[in-house]
């Protein structure tokens, strides 16, 4: 894809804009609206949002923005910018600094570059297609693990498998795996990238959650897919699994498909 | 008291001594064991136990120790040392900086000083019985809070839960807060204390888990009791609550007590 390295600075551009504004609320009491989905948002995801559609109305005008707080805006362009401002609002609420921002670029719906940023432990993940993916601009390698019993297990919450055929699913793994870790949203997929954990399962994402984070785990090694073994785009169902080690992957779907046959 | 400020000079420079050996390990490929009880332990837990114990058999030679990794010294004596070099060790090993170093001094059994420190994120809670606490020298309040509908709930895992009487409690209790957050070991009451979070129900604790957090919760303005109402003390069987209002304390409490009756 031409164009990648100047996207790439973008991308940064807009981290970096992120930033500031969510120091400035960090550990703050902010209100908090509850949205119509029942998930929450506070001034600083808005102006986080606000902050970086700027910067690509300015840099990128043509380019597409699907966002998590300002919605869409000229989605069917190739090029689409995927954000969401704080993933894991809920953390960021309560002062954990496990909450990232995500920003994407999808071409044609598939996602060619990812940012995870955590800006209060100053963390940013960097993947681009085709490329080893970077934290703090060290590249970064995804471990060894193939089979369940000896693999580290992320997942937000139990909380986020609605449905009967997603509960067992979610059971079926947990249950093969080590215990299960919780709780912390995008960042457990940067644990895969750096080698440190290494599979994740969740359902019911929004592109906005999941988009930016394909490129960081296949760029360290790692495979990401739906709960079918499909690639990730723009327009996958939102259930997901990022895995370090392919053979860890293929282990995961298959207990995935034997627990929802 | 008498020499609670040499004490605390102490308990800082204990917590100091961890933090060079947490750093070293800290995101490297450790080899993990696994302990008599399940729970896994690494070179980093061990060696932060041992130069914190070093300083004491130096400074205060009478005092007793009891800690996670290397037992029990001279436990009878008035003072004792009651030491967690890593609490979360699954976080430590996953690379995630929710981990922290516990430590606290008991009197007679009542935890009178305590302290939770974080080396990566850099932050430093610090009790001290009949003193404001504070979080890197900062006085810190927790919030107000009287129904459980709007308390942010922590629990470090459902899996925590293991009898049915504790999995009906923690049932209710998530039931009638908002949705329960998980997997932060001792940070959640470091948060409690920090007025962003509101209660945390755990069971199963040792009091190398659950002293130092006394001091701090109760420093700020919280509450902390076993699950009955009762002062925890080194001897308490390690079902906590920690809220940051005395009311929903109570709400907790007793919607503990009507689940588990």
């Amino acid at each position: 894809m031409e164009n990648l390295d100047h996207f790439l600075e973008i991308a940064h551009k807009l981290a970096d804009s992120a930033r500031p504004v969510i120091h400035q609320y960090y550990r703050t009491p902010v209100a908090v609206d509850v949205k119509a989905d029942a998930s929450p948002v506070t001034i600083a995801d808005r102006e986080v949002e606000t902050a970086m559609r700027a910067i690509l109305s300015e840099e990128l005008p043509d380019h597409g923005i699907l966002g998590e707080e300002h919605g869409r805006h000229n989605v069917d362009a190739d090029c689409v910018w995927v954000l969401d401002p704080i993933d894991g609002t809920k953390s960021f609420i309560a002062g954990k600094p496990s909450f990232a921002t995500l920003i994407s670029l999808c071409h044609k719906g598939v996602p060619v570059l990812g940012i995870i940023d955590q800006a209060i432990t100053d963390e940013r993940w960097v993947g681009v297609m085709g490329r080893p993916s970077t934290m703090n601009s060290n590249e970064i390698n995804a471990r060894e693990c193939e089979t369940l019993d000896t693999a580290t297990f992320f997942t937000t919450a139990p909380e986020l498998f609605r449905t009967d055929a997603s509960a067992r699913a979610y059971k079926a793994v947990s249950e093969k795996c080590r215990q299960p870790m919780y709780g912390v949203d995008a960042y457990a997929y940067g644990l895969v990238a750096l080698g440190f954990a290494d599979t994740v399962v969740e359902c019911g994402l929004q592109a906005y959650d999941f988009c930016a984070l394909v490129p960081v785990v296949e760029g360290a090694g790692g495979v990401m897919t739906d709960w079918q073994g499909k690639p990730l785009t723009i327009f996958s169902d939102g259930a997901v699994v990022a895995s370090g080690d392919a053979r860890c992957h293929q282990n995961v779907l298959s207990t995935i498909r034997a627990a929802t046959a």
